[in-house]
C-alpha cells in the first residue's frame, strides 16, 4: 500500500504524462453526460472522441489509447457499438473502463453490465448502490477486493471515500467535495479520467487511484471559490487544468 | 388568489420539502436540455433519471415520483417511451408535466401534443407562441383560465410574468430576468422543477406556482453577478441551491 | 482585400443586425455540442433549432433563415434528415454551412462530407486535419484559394490564425486564445455563428470572416477573466453578448 505523499507524486506524474503525450480517450457515453466529459478530458490533456455510429468505431478505434463504455443510455445503437468498440480492445490490448451506470434501475441494464464485467475491463468505475446488482453482495471494502481478484479487474468504488482494489493492494482516497455529487456526469467524468491516466500508465490500480485523487482534489480547489453546484461544475474542469504537484502533495489523503 | 407573502412561503415549504425528500423526477425530454435540466434538478434537491430506452422505463418509473414530457427532440423512440411512461403514470397515479416544445414549429408535434393533454398532464408549462397549436386561441389570461377549466389541468403560461391557473384560481409570478431567455433549455428546465414540486405538494397549482416563483427569484438573484448569458446559466444553478425564505419573501412578486 | 479596420466594422454591423433581426439557425449537429451551440446562437442574438426528426425537418425549415450541417454525430437519422433540410435549401436558397468533423478518423463520413461539398454549402468551417480527406493536399493557403474556386465555396480554416477565403479574397483572422482549444463544440459553435452572420450578410466571405473574428475577440475578452477551460466557455459566451464595435476595432487582427 502507498503512502499518502507517494500517490499523491503518481498521480502528478500520471497527469503530466497525459498533458504530455494527450492520448485519445474513445467514449462510449450517455447524452447527458457527454459535454462535461468531453471538457473534463480536455482539460486534463486528453482528446476526447465520442461517436457511436457502430460503421465508424472502428476506425476511430484505431487511433484510440483507451475506451470507456459507459451504460447511461442504453439502447440499442449503444450497444451495438460497444460490442464493436470491445473486438477493437481485445485486438489491440487496449485499456478499457465499465461505468455501470444506474444498473440498480434497471434489470436489463445490469445484466448488460454483468456480460461486459465478463470481457475484462481494466477497470470498474462504480456507486455504492451499483455494487451488489453487478457484483452481489454488500459494498464493503472486503467484498471489493474479492470480487476484483476473482474478475481480474481494479474495482473503483466511489463516494465520501473512494475505494481502489486490484484485490491485492487497496487505496481508500478520502478526498473529494460534496457539491460533487449535485453535478451530473461528475461520477461519468471520473470514469472518463480513470482512461485518460489508464492510456499512461499500464498499472491499473495506480491509474484509477491516480484519477480519483486528481479529481478529489480538483474538487476541493474548486469548492474554495464556488457559489454553488453550477459555477462548482466549471470550477472543477478549471481545477483539473491547473492543478500540480505541490496541491497534490499538500491535499491528497489516500491510506 | 394567494397574496405575495403567502406564495412565498409556499414555495419555500414547497422546496424545503423537495431538499427533505429528494424526489426523483424522470424526465423524457431532449437532447440539448438533458444536462442543464439533470443540474437544475440536483440542485434543488431532487434526483434526475433520463433513460429513454423502452424496456427501461417500467423500472425506471417504477422508482420515480414525477415524470417529465418534454417534446424538444421528437423522435420515434421518445414517442415508445412516453407512451410506456404514461401507463406506468396511471397505475400509479403520479404527477406529470407535458412542456409542448416548439411545438407552433411542427403540425405533427402539435397533434402529439394534443393526443397528450388528452392523457390529463398534472401542468402543462408552455411559452405564449406554444399555446394556439396546444389550446386554440390567444394567451390570454381568460383563455388559459378556460382550457385550464376545459382540460382539467393547471396551465403554466411563463414568459416577463408567468401565468398560472387550474382554472378556478390565477397567480401572476412577476420575478425573472431577461438573461433566462438566452440560456437554453431555460424553459425545459422550469419543467423539471415543477414537476419536483409537484412529487411534494398534491395541490398542482401550489406546486407549480412555486416552482415558477421560486426559479423567477433565484433568476434575479443570478443576474446580480452574473456577466452575461454564460455566467448567468451557472449562476441560476446556485442561487437555485442556495434559495431560502427570507429571499423568496422580499422578492417573490405574486398576485 | 480588406484592412483590419474594415472588417472589424463589417463585423460590428453583421452582429448588429443578427440582434436586430434574430435569425433562426437550424442545426443538424452533433449531441456533444448542442447546448454549447445553442448557447453560442442565442448569446449572438439568434434563434437556435435543432430537431432531427425527419418528418419535421420541413416546416422547421420554412421558419429558419440559415440551416448548419455538423457531421459530428454521423448516424442514419442525421444522415436522413440532412438530406431532407438540403432539399429544403436548394428550394429557399438558404445559405449553409457544412462543418465536416473528425472526417480524418473515418473514411464513410469523410466520403459523406465530400457528396455534401457537392451540394454547394455557402461556407465550408473546418480544422487543418479536416482538410486533406475533403478537399485532398495540405491546407496551406494557397491551396485553400485553389479549392474554395473550384468548388464555388468559402473555405474558412480555423486554427492558430483562421483563413478565409472565396478563391479570390483572402483572409487571415490572428484573433483567438488557446483556451479555445480546450472547451469541446468550440469549433461547432464557431460554424453556428457563421450561419447566422451567412442569415444576414449575402456576402458569405465578409460573414465568415466577421463571425470568426467576433468570435476570436470574444475569446480574447473571455481569457482575461477566466480561471481556467470550464469558467472559460461561460466567459465567451458572455463576451459574445456584449461585444461592441470599439472592442472589435481595439482587437481584430485580420491581414
Amino acid at each position: 500500500m502507498h503512502a499518502p505523499v507517494e500517490l499523491a507524486d503518481v498521480a502528478a506524474d500520471v497527469l503530466a504524462r497525459v498533458r504530455d503525450r494527450g492520448p485519445r480517450v474513445h467514449c462510449i457515453t450517455n447524452t447527458v453526460a457527454q459535454q462535461y466529459t468531453a471538457n473534463m478530458l480536455l482539460a486534463a490533456g486528453a482528446i476526447p472522441s465520442m461517436t457511436i455510429a457502430r460503421e465508424e468505431i472502428v476506425t476511430f478505434m484505431a487511433e484510440a489509447d483507451a475506451l470507456l463504455v459507459n451504460l447511461g443510455t442504453f439502447d440499442a445503437e449503444r450497444r451495438g457499438a460497444i460490442e464493436v468498440a470491445l473486438g477493437a480492445v481485445d485486438a489491440a490490448r487496449m485499456p478499457w473502463v465499465l461505468d455501470p451506470v444506474f444498473i440498480e434501475a434497471s434489470p436489463g441494464r445490469a445484466q448488460f453490465a454483468r456480460d461486459l464485467l465478463a470481457r475484462g475491463p481494466s477497470v470498474v468505475r462504480l456507486n455504492p448502490s451499483e455494487f451488489a446488482p453487478l457484483f452481489g453482495g454488500d459494498p464493503a471494502a472486503d467484498a471489493a477486493m474479492r470480487v476484483a481478484k476473482a474478475c481480474g479487474t481494479v474495482v473503483a468504488l466511489t463516494g465520501g471515500t473512494d475505494l481502489v482494489t486490484d484485490g491485492a493492494r487497496r487505496a481508500a482516497v478520502a478526498n473529494g467535495h460534496s457539491l460533487m455529487g449535485l453535478v451530473t456526469a461528475m461520477g461519468c467524468a471520473s470514469s472518463a479520467l480513470v482512461c485518460a491516466a489508464l492510456a499512461v500508465e499500464s498499472d491499473a490500480w495506480l491509474a484509477a487511484s491516480s484519477a480519483l485523487a486528481a479529481l478529489g482534489v480538483a474538487g476541493e480547489v474548486a469548492a474554495q471559490t464556488a457559489r454553488g453546484p453550477g459555477s462548482f461544475a466549471a470550477a472543477v474542469i478549471d481545477a483539473v487544468h491547473s492543478l500540480d504537484r505541490a496541491t497534490l502533495r499538500a491535499r491528497a489523503r489516500v491510506s
